[in-house]
């Protein structure tokens, strides 16, 4: 128990819970949303580095980089071998952090250019068909915050609700829905309360709040950018910036002292680093007594439940819960768009388990993936391409179950449209993972914005279970049948209850709670301090009590147990879904061979907004009852669909469905007129179409929709369309 | 505008505002959630009003109670006509609403009684299944918030997924998904930060807070419940109870003077009342500064981007957005498990209009529902069974798409299990209802709490749209094209920007925006306060500013115009899809005729959390194989399904799956060993079983879950199960 106190005192947790919230690690410096067209042309190198590293040019440029990586490498690992001091370590890790930057931009800028993005033109595409814009905007609009639009809004519950079926569904996972509203003991408890907190500068005069990494990044970047600024302190500002995301309250304070920062505002005095813990904060009921906050993340809402989730699986290990849901957290300046927000949308999983090994493994065995190991960001190397059975039986990854959910979570992303050359899994290396976790990956996405973290997956052990038993007394745990039955030695606070009662009378309750609950080693130390001290500092929820001899003892007995108790293991994959849908946008941005203005999204059928849209050809009213008829038939095969009858070509109206990402177009026409009827039905990324029956068009839509049938087969099952046969006016 | 800014100011605004807070206006005081058992069986009566209406018995007693609501029916509406003082008017409505409930009380205690309802059995069911219960139970829970475990998440997930197809997907609608958080000037426009309030009272010692009208209720009640309690006092008594929910606060006030009332857990004294407000509060951003508050709607979300869904809409109307989505309330004291609590969520439609006929109509017009006018209420008479074109056509509902609305909410009530005989539309009175509305009916359930309010369908008319152009400056209107270009008088303040801007400064913009939003009636104010007063007070977003002739004139002049401006009524059906889920529960729980102990949810397919089990016979490993490949074909199918391989006899796990609302079972036995492999169906209401291929299985139970066959249809084609052929042990 002590030893989680520990933990949770160390840098290192601290470093876990700003990993939380700094997710964006690699991501370049970026303008807010839609107001800077300075970046107007990114460009997206590909990524294939089996590709890069075979063009000897391009290694031999990042051969000595490599090699600097590795140097460093080699000398943080011999620092751990030799448990050299703590903080030598940290340093050496810095140092290594720096290197490998150094050489993942070189790569970047070396790879082969695949495309130009344009990502203003496609911001502007997403206001302007309000696939997602600023929250509350004709009221001036909050940074941070985003309304998800018709478009945006579908394109999301679609992701869901395959995300629902891909996991929940496929691996009878136990779904629960949880209180946003959160008492704060229970984020006590987690660690939030204490340490999920960026650090901020504020202006002495007006006030204004700056995240203090933000504003030095900033103005030493404004330096550096100076005539007259040196070429050392040049490199030496660079060397500084790579270093931001692990420095301390006291070395960033030091730098604000030496480049003498002001408000880049206002040019006031600024505050030393303040920590602003990032939950918001409220009261709940109207006493203002009872303080709570918006829950952070979904997972806690879990494990306060795992009880009644056990009880429900019939007390047996493994299940899996999981939860979709928002979480909030006060970011002190958000930016990029959807990549840091305040309020977003998680699917998160806790898998409880207490052997490492997965019954379905075998199914995703074969499942080729990037994989960007710590051994190799140490060393220098790139990412590699590798089976996940490959990577499990080689150790890379730890175990079966994590190696399982990591191989469904590239494909769950390849199902969405997340485009594969633009994904990777990169391994935490060792000091970035928190004590409690054996192994830790993210899903990564390349972005005009660098590679962002998608979905975590963790290995988070029993650590939240026993921090939650630990603040409530109540044992989160589960228990496994022993093979065979054995005597055990069971060591026992025995309370000398009416004497508690007497003499601590409300507090009771929570003293005989907390003694039934000490593990092992606090019972030794209860034992030991009766005898030596007659006297022992219980911790309760309560506050903590002196108890002596005559109010609790230790029991030593044989007793003869059929069961374990086990405290489960938790693997933790954790999906930000705002996130992975503005990664499926950017992958899946296209133009029109040689016509830039002609832009869509090449979205998947099965999360695209609307399968599918209804066109007549004209407003000719003949045409009417024929597309009423098609937006009924598709209701009934439930397929979502749009009727564009409105006035413009029927180029034009292509073009509008093309730029909702919508996958098929049916087009009523004087064809459509005569016997049997007939229409077009045309696909968005080829602009290729087919003649058939309209009676059949909504079954055939929905088997495309639904992944049942390919176009390759459609095309090859009915006939090219070129031109109507019909000429306008003749039909009638 | 000016009218506008009246209603918000008259007390039927905050009445309107009062029964959004608190809207199961009949319910009957309840015990917390699961901690009492006095109300153990309830008595649910039989609400066929028509059947009630046969009995000439019945009707005997109840014919001077229906009299006495008439007589006071005739003098409300006698004053309304005459336009007497409006406190008349309201004491004489409270009178009118103390004889209704009387006479409602009286009915439902006569009705046939239909069935013995065991609240405190059902609540035990739902938490030991985990359909739902308290949530951060194990920190000793907070009231007034639930997490939805396994079970009830799914109830949950299906509610919202059909009614997604029913009105999204079927009439076209625009979804989005808005902030939570939301800025204060937004809720200040709604009228939310100065109404959305309840009264309450404080321990002046210990700071604990009371809802003002249920502390008056139970003293009041414990005081009639007093043996020496005279028969008049207990008689004022009731009448005082009836009356409460209209009370003003000093009404409230003098009664806790007059019965002495403290505080009921320590005896000290208590404050005068509190207007508390309900929302949560909290802040937005690091500085402190930017006030925010958890919505109370999801309403406001879609009004503040109407037009960007106008826009997206090409400019037409009609047009519907809806939104899914929890919202929040910070209710001094929750009760009644789900029908009164502090989180929840919502589905909500504003529907965008300019005329009230609907294209639709037709396709719902012979729906037949259980209509409780407000011409019935106040002439006493019972609610009628009519279909909606009569309703419509007779004018007892306002017009075709609010009718249109409020039969397809009806038939979406029955699709997720409502009882049809527990489904009411009650028509809000007209001094119950808001000002701005025409008309307005809640669907209404019967439970063991009495009627709920579940679902609200209002005619808003241009309510919300004009308070935020108001706030904002931007216009939030639709524009109609004319059958013929008109020539109109324009009236337009003409700002004098240089001048302005000058002596503003940065309230300028502020200011020419408010000129710009200026409506004809304030422009005429405008132009006659500039002559006769020199001097004109215009109210800005920056707060308020005197103008003078130099800063403003108003010019009018002669305009061709092709298109007019709308402002557009807004129909809005609002579901609290909790208050449906807990009336499903009671509507669908049941127990098995002779064995009280049995009892499980009747639940239609379409909702039930899962659709189906499958079962071992037993332990047997032999079983396995054919169970694992059942899983993994329904799986493939897209249903949902447990397997439920645990210990026990077949009995007991048939009921387990009872009890979560499973529809169907499959059950794999020694039969299933035999080729051709075959296994047995059961249907969970009528516990009848058939005996079809292995193979089949899965198709038949996707079908029956999406209501494609029937289980009659089932029977009829595969052979009814008694009793399989091969005995254990035999198969080896």
């Amino acid at each position: 128990m002590r030893n989680i106190i520990r933990l949770l005192q160390s840098s290192v947790f601290r470093n876990h819970i700003k990993l939380i919230n700094n997710p964006i690690k690699f991501a370049h410096s970026i303008p807010q949303w839609g107001t800077n067209k300075s970046h107007r042309k990114i460009k997206i190198p590909n990524p294939f580095r089996d590709i890069i590293m075979a063009d000897p040019k391009v290694e031999e440029i990042l051969a000595p980089l490599r090699a600097s990586v590795k140097e460093q490498g080699d000398i943080v690992r011999k620092l751990k071998v030799e448990k050299a001091p703590e903080i030598d370590i940290k340093k050496a890790v810095a140092e290594l952090k720096t290197r490998k930057k150094i050489l993942e931009d070189k790569e970047l800028s070396l790879a082969p250019t695949e495309e130009m993005f344009d990502r203003a033109k496609m911001e502007d595409l997403i206001k302007r068909r309000f696939f997602y814009d600023q929250s509350f905007a004709i009221y001036g609009g909050i940074t941070g915050q985003f309304d998800f639009g018709p478009m945006g809004c579908a394109l999301k519950t679609n992701m869901i609700q395959l995300w629902r079926k891909f996991f929940i569904l496929q691996e009878q996972m136990l779904e629960v829905d949880c209180s946003i509203l959160t008492p704060e003991p229970v984020l006590k408890a987690s660690g939030h309360v204490e340490r999920f907190a960026d650090l901020m500068t504020k202006d002495v005069k007006s006030g204004e709040c700056f995240r203090l990494d933000h504003l030095i990044k900033a103005h030493l970047e404004k330096i550096k950018s100076e005539k007259n600024t040196s070429s050392e302190l040049k490199a030496e500002i660079e060397d500084i910036i790579v270093k931001l995301d692990g420095m301390t309250s006291d070395e960033m304070s030091a730098l604000m002292e030496r480049f003498n920062m002001k408000s880049p505002v206002s040019g006031n005095d600024l505050t030393p680093p303040i920590e602003f813990n990032l939950m918001f904060n409220t009261q709940i009921g109207p006493s203002g007594l009872v303080k709570g906050f918006l829950r952070p993340e979904t997972a806690q809402g879990i494990f306060v439940n795992f009880k009644r989730l056990l009880e429900f699986n019939q007390g047996r290990l493994p299940f899996a819960a999981a939860q979709i849901g928002n979480s909030f957290r006060n970011e002190i300046s958000p930016r990029s768009g959807l990549l840091r927000v305040r309020e977003f949308t998680m699917c998160e999983i806790e898998h409880f388990c207490d052997g490492k090994d997965h019954p379905k493994f075998e199914s995703v065995r074969n499942t080729a993936m990037l994989l960007y190991s710590a051994d190799n960001q140490e060393q220098g190397r790139p990412a590699e391409v590798m089976t996940i059975g490959e990577a499990v039986s080689k150790g890379i990854v730890n175990n079966e179950t994590l190696g399982y959910f990591m191989a469904r979570i590239h494909l769950y992303m390849l199902a969405v449209g997340i485009d594969p050359k633009k994904l990777r899994f990169r391994q935490h290396m060792g000091n970035e993972m928190a004590h409690y976790a054996c192994d830790c990956w993210d899903a990564e996405c390349l972005s005009s914005y660098g590679w962002i973290e998608c979905v975590g997956c963790a290995d988070r052990s029993a650590y939240d279970l026993t921090q939650h038993t630990k603040a409530t007394g109540i044992r989160l745990a589960a228990e496994k049948k022993l093979p065979a039955p054995k005597q055990i030695e069971v060591v026992e606070a025995v309370a000398n209850k009416a004497t508690i009662g007497k003499q601590f009378k409300k507090h009771a309750k929570a003293i005989n709670d907390a003694l039934a609950a000490l593990d092992s080693t606090s019972l030794e130390e209860l034992h030991s301090k009766l005898e030596t001290d007659k006297e022992y500092t219980l911790t309760t929820v309560d506050g903590e009590f002196k108890l002596t001899p005559d109010l609790v003892s230790v029991k030593k007995s044989q007793k003869t147990v059929h069961v374990e108790e086990i405290i489960p293991s938790v693997i933790e994959p954790s999906f930000g879904i705002g996130r992975i849908l503005y990664c499926i946008l950017e992958h899946n941005f296209k133009m029109r061979e040689g016509d830039e203005q002609r832009t869509y999204f090449s979205l998947p059928a099965t999360v695209a907004p609307m399968k599918c849209a209804v066109l007549p050809l004209s407003g000719n009213a003949e045409f009417q009852p024929f597309v009423r008829k098609l937006s009924e038939e598709l209701t009934n095969e439930d397929v979502s669909h749009k009727v564009d009858d409105s006035s413009g070509s029927i180029g034009r109206r292509y073009a509008r469905t093309d730029e909702l990402g919508v996958p098929y177009a049916i087009t009523v026409d004087f064809d459509s007129l005569n016997e049997p009827n007939t229409v077009t039905l045309r696909e968005r990324d080829g602009m290729g179409q087919v003649r058939l029956l309209l009676s059949e068009v909504p079954k055939v839509v929905k088997d495309l929709a639904n992944s049942k049938i390919s176009w390759a087969q459609v095309e090859a099952k009915y006939p090219k369309f070129d031109q109507q046969e019909t000429v306008k006016g003749a039909a009638a």
